[in-house]
């Protein structure tokens, strides 16, 4: 049977303020990617965060990423790579002391923004974000970008991996993701974007924005749930999967 | 066989900012409290003053402080009860973390600064604290001072307590610290202070500063590495006690 | 001819973080606070903020608050009264270079959150406030809670204080505001509140909660955008103001 | 007659965290660039180092930087410019808050670390630092490096600029440094680097890398006070530059 994961990136909140709407995309989803105070989110924020997830039964993963708030992880840092593989134990850890707490386990862990965006190209650091999470739990899954340097580094090292695949976005005939410079880049008509997932979960192959067959795996899809339209189109998706038998599944669960 | 544990506050140092000669008491001492972060440290220095902890085979404990870095922790802040269990939890987490990558076990948590002395004398913040330790790990060793409401919290939901003594601090009948602001606060005698130590380890009591037999019970002493004099002043500390047959081990340890 | 002050709370956003409806709020008051960047705000916001004021032609002033951006400055901290001059100064000259580049005047300072509430009531600390005021500039004007140390501070040294009026909340018969944790602290009827403000304007003088008359100087009123209600309600408070024939003035301008 | 500024990095304490000998340095120096709080110092520190500086009467600038103070600002980020323009209005403003509180003017600003690196090639990152320090106050005089980015952007509108000289560095044949990747990139006689120092002020030109000679003009040079051997030099530089006859003066200063 086939199957997917719906992961959200959530607990971004901080302090006085609020941003996402946690608690309405946690139904619709299989796996939360929690934000380690970083780049966004706050202990208590994660503490809620954690136990609103964990209330709803979905696999919780820690969403480290660059220590600047101010441009919520989304700014260009240079971090060495011990540098950056100190930050992700820091991080992965801080998150794991929540999930202790509420007695579930970390199930992965996915690099946010600019940090994911580099691993996904540098293998150097690639491998350290890599070493990082094996060396907190071996047992961690490694989400990535498909057919990206971190899940490259994250199977040389024996974790299990999975990949990350974007229903809006182009590739290329390399299976790289069309740069946001090109017009190109975004799939704008719903139903497309939703074909092509279907595409990539039972083929593993989709085509490219040359259309070219190309292998692109999807083992966990990125949906988002920071307005009413977006909550509509995670409702959407997930019903089209669900019609077609693809099972809505955390990574790693059996 | 006596035994008492020499405990220190270590990885205070932070980015640039270089703090304590941690490589030269860390021998000195069977138990290094690590700062998490908050109120000092940073992921690089939690890295490398656990791996320095760990080759010397003492024990680990988190050093979690008020969200502070300005004030190193030191200044009074309110947090209610959730918000300093959730930046407890946080705090522990991160330098678990450290631990796990280090193949050790964190063994111990003792608070720091104003957080240290509010949980001190504050029943209801001392509960979350030691409800966040609990949490998670409820084999961790709670580090208060002696006579504690710090103390008394961790006991009543079973948590295994350590009872701090300052070797030059006066007490009060009651078994507390005389205040900074009188001038009766410090021991500054070397020779009577080190006296007292072994008082405390081996009669459970003191002389209260009206000369008055109270209990007081030494499970770990908080020695100082940041000067020479200081850390000539632990070397002989080490030896008197030694010299009388009392151990230098961690708290919990066999 | 009677007068006031409308001043509002504004550039509380952070990096990717949005609070307050600031371009409506705007064109209905008088007066901006802009948050400085240690409570709330940032660089990229405060110049946003202040071209938006300047544009609108109303009057800027700093809203310097405690260095704590996880807890909105409303957290209690202990800042020594040195501590609490150098971050007011700190803040302060941050925004006047935004005023600066605007080619604007800074016009006042009122502290925000718990650096206010407690400036209220503490001369010490208020004495600190209002001589960091005087030494960035002895032309800016002081504003404070009606009946404060802050105010009394602020003239003791020459400043030109305004004293602030709270619409919605009832005031002992000291000219204190009751307590929030007393059931009748708030005044919840808008008209009542409205009354209220036009009698402290004209009259320098309301009914306690008690229903004894007592002198209460408004300067200015603090309203709030945060939301569509509130903006309404602060449409309805100038209407009413300015029916009754009372100018909407910034405190100091001519 | 010919001059030439000696001018240190000073206030770059943070909190309980102490750098630099700033109160030996200041008795050699003619200014002093003042950290800002964003890689480096705090408002207590800002104060106390302003008021040092004024009371030995020397310049005192602004030492804006990355607001990345576990990096100390010497870690790549990525700001656009506006983002850039907005760190350099906030920091600068600051520090002129303290300069008035003080009495004396801010005669200066120089960006520090990889700002200051990125702004000596990137002519955009250029422009926005530039514009920034013009529109706090377009007396201000613009310190970058020589033959850089950041000196052709202040002048381009207008900026009174200083171009500052390295001394123990090697320059290119275009003027430019050296690369500190190659082996030549430092010059470790103290005498050969004094000798460099008198030729670039009365000559404005120094003999490169590879014996051509070469325009550079030197109108300050950055001094270090952060050891007991870092202050001899500078002892010795000052001597020397004053029995030649080059008098010690601030840039700008009559």
């Amino acid at each position: 049977m086939y199957r997917i994961d719906l992961n959200s990136d959530l607990g971004e909140s901080f302090g006085r303020y609020t941003l996402g709407l946690d608690d309405q995309i946690i139904p619709l989803v299989s796996s939360a990617n929690v934000a380690c105070g970083q780049h966004a989110g706050d202990p208590m924020v994660m503490r809620d965060t954690v136990r609103m997830a964990a209330d709803a039964g979905i696999a919780i993963g820690a969403h480290p990423g660059y220590p600047d708030l101010q441009g919520f992880g989304r700014r260009d840092m240079h971090l060495s790579p011990d540098e950056a593989y100190s930050y992700m134990l820091y991080q992965i850890g801080a998150l794991q002391a929540f999930c202790a707490a509420a007695g579930i386990p970390l199930r992965h862990v996915k690099p946010h923004g600019q940090l994911y965006n580099h691993a996904a190209i540098d293998p150097e650091l690639a491998a350290a974000l890599a070493q990082a999470v094996r060396d907190v739990d071996d047992r961690l899954v490694l989400v990535g970008l498909a057919n990206s340097a971190l899940v490259d580094e994250g199977r040389k090292i024996g974790l299990v991996t999975a990949e990350e695949f974007f229903t809006d976005r182009n590739y290329t005939d390399e299976g790289k993701l069309v740069s946001r410079n090109d017009p190109a880049a975004l799939i704008r008509n719903e139903e497309e974007a939703i074909e092509r997932v279907k595409n990539a979960i039972r083929d593993g192959a989709i085509l490219s924005v040359n259309g070219k067959l190309i292998d692109l795996h999807a083992d966990t899809i990125c949906v988002h749930g920071d307005s009413p339209t977006a909550l509509a189109f995670v409702r959407r998706t997930r019903e089209a999967l669900e019609e077609d038998g693809i099972a809505i599944k955390p990574v790693g669960a059996r």
